[in-house]
């Protein structure tokens, strides 16, 4: 199944240096879904070629605008393209309130139906529940209530050893039990074809975390433990890390911590603060921390694996 | 006095082919002027490397977000960037509702104060008076209450013919007289110095007026009679005529036709539908019309004179 990350955007606050702000497109399976919505999101979209319609899902982390001012535009594209099928979108209370003023004002009576779920800072919570994938929000510490989002992998039905399915002639109930990962028992409750002689090892299910913007904070590490890419806020080097603390944001030093405490596969530094004109101190701070850091770039696509 | 203006975005509804959406930059003597402020102005503003701190005044047209949704952004940029002064904003009833609520939700106090002032379709009107120049209101067609705005210099005092000024020496009062346009009298009452004895022939103050978005509307023409630049909408071509009179939008030949009657020095096509890639045949059907048609062109510069 494919599983990937493409940046939209990675710049924090304005949009300086080319950079754009913050945004990014999850495809998982046949699903994309879009993360934090800054400005120009959908130019970005377009400019990369990338498919837009088939977002259903658009999850906005908080209310500082660099993460949705590039909302009403993509909304009001997809009414303007005769969009028909539901948009859900998750985001904290107030974002429904942004939508409706814009759309009373421009009396526009949308082609699709809206919906609006409200996300909450109140621990980690399922949110989204789809064939394939989860999607959780995960409570961060910033200014304003602000959610990271978990997007994991369901298990998948295990890969039969056909080899040992030919020697045996097996009823269709006990394979899909096997596949199921439960052993086929026979009438005296005694293993009769044990999973682990049938299947393949399992795919440890993947999962992407998004977390930004968060000050440090280390109550995040349970949340995105053992993720297979992490995406981590770092808005300042280590020479800001005073200011850092104060606007409760992170450095990219903290965020390769938070990375290597967490055993996480990859690291994803993004959330640039304007004044870093050359990332590459970041980067150089970050992997002195975790070797496998790499600096979000707008129009790269990071497989999650 | 410089005054010019230059294309932020020419596109009508959404941002394509490599085309924003509408937003302008005015610049008269020391003063920057935005008019409309589609998504992603201020990343224009940035790629063509305007200075946009000059901006006192912002006109919004009409709340159809491809003229709005910029604003928030810039707003916001100004705050970031620790603006002090005053900026003044003018559209449409709502578009205060839209910016407070923002404002709210993300818990921002401005840095700086912001002013609301708003415009009505009620006929031509004076909405803003400075020392150079005046911005006048003027009602347009279209579905939502929408104005243009009109850009006028204010007449300039005369330039004195320095040889004459030699030749005859002129108390101070005279010469003040004579700038303004006024002959000096003596006791009896007669005319002592004649202004067009002493002064070049006036120039015409110049003027810019900006008509998006609207339906062809001949009611228009007195208002922006012998400007010298009009941009005036085109978004469609003459094969969607029909479709331009049912969104109250206008082809480029019905612009140029507004031109030609309205006895303009130039007209400035724009707000492009995006179902034209090339804009060549918009642009001859409008010179069929009236000659002195140009297509706007992001990033481009059109000196009014």
């Amino acid at each position: 199944m494919e599983f990937q990350v493409t940046v939209l955007g990675a710049n924090s606050a304005i949009p300086a240096h080319g950079r754009n702000q913050t945004s990014q497109l999850v495809n998982i399976g046949n699903t994309a879904l879009l993360i934090d919505c800054g400005e120009g999101a959908q130019i970005q979209l377009r400019k990369f070629k990338l498919k837009f319609s088939k977002i259903d899902f658009i999850f906005i982390s908080h209310l500082h605008g660099d993460h949705y001012f590039g909302l009403m535009g993509l909304i009001s594209s997809f009414h303007l393209n005769k969009r028909k099928t539901l948009l859900t979108i998750f985001g904290p209370n107030g974002l429904d309130e942004i939508i409706t003023v814009q759309l009373k004002h421009s009396n526009t009576r949308l082609n699709f139906p809206l919906r609006f779920v409200a996300t909450d800072t109140a621990g980690k919570q399922l949110i989204l529940e789809e064939k394939n994938f989860r999607v959780f929000s995960i409570p961060l510490k910033h200014r304003l209530p602000c959610t990271g989002f978990l997007v994991q992998e369901k298990p998948r039905l295990l890969n039969l050893i056909k080899e040992k399915l030919q020697q045996n002639k097996l009823p269709i109930e006990a394979i899909n039990s096997l596949r199921r990962g439960k052993d086929v028992l026979d009438e005296e409750g005694a293993v009769r074809f044990a999973v682990k002689d049938f299947t393949h090892p399992p795919k440890v299910p993947r999962a992407y975390a998004y977390c930004s913007d968060t000050a440090f904070d280390l109550e995040l590490i349970p949340h995105i433990q053992g993720v297979n890419l992490l995406y981590h806020e770092a808005t300042f080097g280590t020479d800001e890390e005073e200011r850092a603390a104060e606007t409760l944001h992170s450095t990219a030093a903290q965020a390769a911590i938070i990375a290597k405490m967490a055993n996480v596969g990859k690291l994803l530094l993004g959330h640039f603060s304007s004044r870093y004109i050359d990332l590459a101190p970041l980067l150089e701070e970050a992997r002195a921390e975790f070797q496998a850091s790499y600096l979000s770039e707008e129009g790269i696509t990071y497989k999650i694996e």
